[in-house]
């Protein structure tokens, strides 16, 4: 029999966010296995109803099953909801509008987001730049970059407002102008560390600053695994920017392949310790990374294309923002002329390209060459040659 | 009706050999050429045979067949014999002892190698270190070492003894009391750059200096497309170290893969120009090499097995020769026993692994990890674990 209390508790409870919030919150029970419960009942606030028979013949270990049972973690979710109001954040329901589809789909996703900021930047196009907090000069600068480049095509850069690598990462998307997330591994209330309070709140006004822990919550070293798999689930990639052996962001590159999001690395000089990280990922089948397109062009084609950099963001770019991309980089005048006369949707056989182009064939040849060289055009099977994005 | 004269000079030449450089020296017949006509009449004392019909009857063009008919290179080829004796380098023919299996495998074999040196040393199993010959000091550096150590596992050392990454490789296998195979752009007898001079002593010394162009030919910029296959073509596979964004060491790395050997790029910087090349190369599946098992564990089977490092070899080694291979390097106490629970032809599976060390599970996970990290340990689907060479 139900102990009376706890149906007058109940009807004070009418929000559902209160029963995931509560869900969240019992010891021993999980993000997977809170969504098995969830799965199995139809409902966190079913969760909450079933019998401790029921609860118990899901396989719960029995001090599981029993808390649930007394309602573990709706009292304090209760409170919850009303500092988080106060902090100035929203709830974001796993499943429910603002919920970020690409988070959705990973094996273990968040029952509910802490979010400060703009909610829509979550389900936005996105792409991760992680690296170690210790960095050299050249992954800083690369770091920012790089951000700076993706963010200029509408990208989204998730980070996890660490020093080093992923503070370079915001302040790049910030100073492009681009929308930038960063994920935290303690309480969206406790920004560590301190000295970043202020880029944070450049975060949350660019884009959002998140976190699936409780209010209050220190950034304990083991969040931050737990973290990691949020920055890479927000996005269709993870690019690693400097690890050294034993750098959490390599976690986190494994954590993107298990949930079959792109693996990105940038190369460095195999005699630095934080190169071992990024070049052991591309020994193992990460894509090596040395300029923006060669992150987009591994997106898929309706992605590519909602990317392609309009004349707008160029502008907007053009203030401040340092970018070396080669399509900004002028052709010489043969590669111009070829370049012009290929095609992004339709190989074309070397014959027809030399024939439509006025120039004679050797010096058509060299222009595909140094073109495929820079990355502007791909050689397919059979001598044809394409556009990249 | 053929002139006297010829039968007169065709007594006199009755070493084969002279037959094959002819053909070698025809103007506008070519190395393709040449091995299909001796396909095609059996051998070049049998093309040089052939009457002006036959030879325009296989297609070539009639300047060519009427050069061959008249016996064109004949007479220069016999002087170089006795010039090439004297210079103290032996000819090594197509298909006779002494020319490098992996070499007559390649589409366009030379037809004759002039050799100083250890002959034998061309057949040995080999691998190519190129690159710029303006390189940075990283990349010095990094040949060095890199041909130090694979000259030290008993590969010889294959390059073209030009300024920068070339002359680095050889002196690295120098280094290593190794051997190593200079390949040059130019006749035997011309050293270029000149202050390479005793550096090519040493080689001689050590493993041989080859050519296939005449005695006295000039290092000529167009010579040396065509002697990088030839340098790709003695190897199992081409490193390249640092290369920028024109350079012929990217020709090299094409041949290479070309010639179905493997193609391996060490990467650098993305803000150097002189890592644009090998990173362009990872980018398009070059394996990325940070130290020397990366290139002994993709050769076959069989070549791994002869090059294990013997306790000769190390105390070679020792001798002066500098080594950050991580074999050398001592493990940490879990992972030394870790890794001497591992086998090298048997994965095992990692709750065997964790039976048979004497430590707790975390642990014994966390010293696999490790040493997959370094490379010593490779996982294989499934969770089980097998020692790397």
């Amino acid at each position: 029999m139900r102990p009376r209390w706890l149906y007058y508790k109940m009807t004070l409870i009418d929000d559902v966010t209160c029963y995931w919030l509560g869900l969240a919150r019992v010891d021993g029970l999980g993000v997977r296995g809170a969504h098995q419960l969830i799965g199995y009942f139809g409902s966190p606030q079913a969760v909450y109803q079933a019998s401790l028979t029921e609860l118990e013949g899901c396989g719960l270990p029995a001090s599981v099953a029993r808390a649930i049972f007394v309602q573990a973690g709706l009292k304090e979710a209760d409170k919850e909801i009303g500092a988080a109001e106060k902090a100035g954040c929203s709830l974001v329901i796993y499943g429910r509008e603002g919920y970020p589809p690409l988070l959705q789909e990973i094996g273990d996703p968040p029952l509910v987001l802490y979010v400060r900021g703009d909610v829509k930047a979550l389900s936005q196009h996105a792409v991760a730049v992680v690296g170690t907090r210790r960095p050299t000069a050249y992954g800083i600068s690369v770091a920012h970059r790089l951000a700076c480049d993706l963010a200029q095509r509408q990208l989204v850069i998730v980070s996890g407002l660490a020093r080093g690598i992923d503070s370079a990462a915001h302040r790049g998307a910030l100073e492009a102008k681009g929308k930038t997330v960063a994920v935290l591994g303690s309480g969206i209330d406790v920004i560590y560390p301190r000295e970043h309070k202020r880029l944070a709140e450049q975060v949350v006004e660019s884009g959002a600053l998140i976190s699936e822990f409780p209010l209050g919550t220190a950034p304990t070293p083991e969040n931050f695994p737990i973290r990691n798999r949020i920055i890479s689930g927000l996005a269709l990639g993870a690019i690693i920017v400097e690890a050294a052996e034993y750098s959490g962001s390599l976690i986190t590159a494994r954590l993107a392949a298990e949930q079959n999001r792109e693996v990105f690395a940038v190369p460095g000089n195999i005699t630095s310790a934080q190169a071992f990280g990024p070049n052991l990922l591309i020994k193992q089948g990460a894509k090596l990374v040395d300029q923006w397109l060669d992150v987009v062009e591994e997106f898929p084609a309706p992605v590519r294309m909602q990317l392609l950099p309009s004349a707008d963001a160029s502008e907007t770019a053009a203030a401040g923002a340092q970018t070396a991309s080669l399509f900004e980089q002028s052709l010489e005048p043969d590669q111009k002329a070829v370049f012009e006369a290929l095609r992004a949707d339709e190989a074309l056989f070397v014959d027809s390209i030399c024939g439509s182009v006025s120039l004679p064939q050797p010096r058509v040849l060299a222009a595909l060459l140094s073109l495929e060289m820079s990355g502007l055009v791909k050689q397919l099977p059979g001598k044809n040659f394409i556009r990249k994005l």
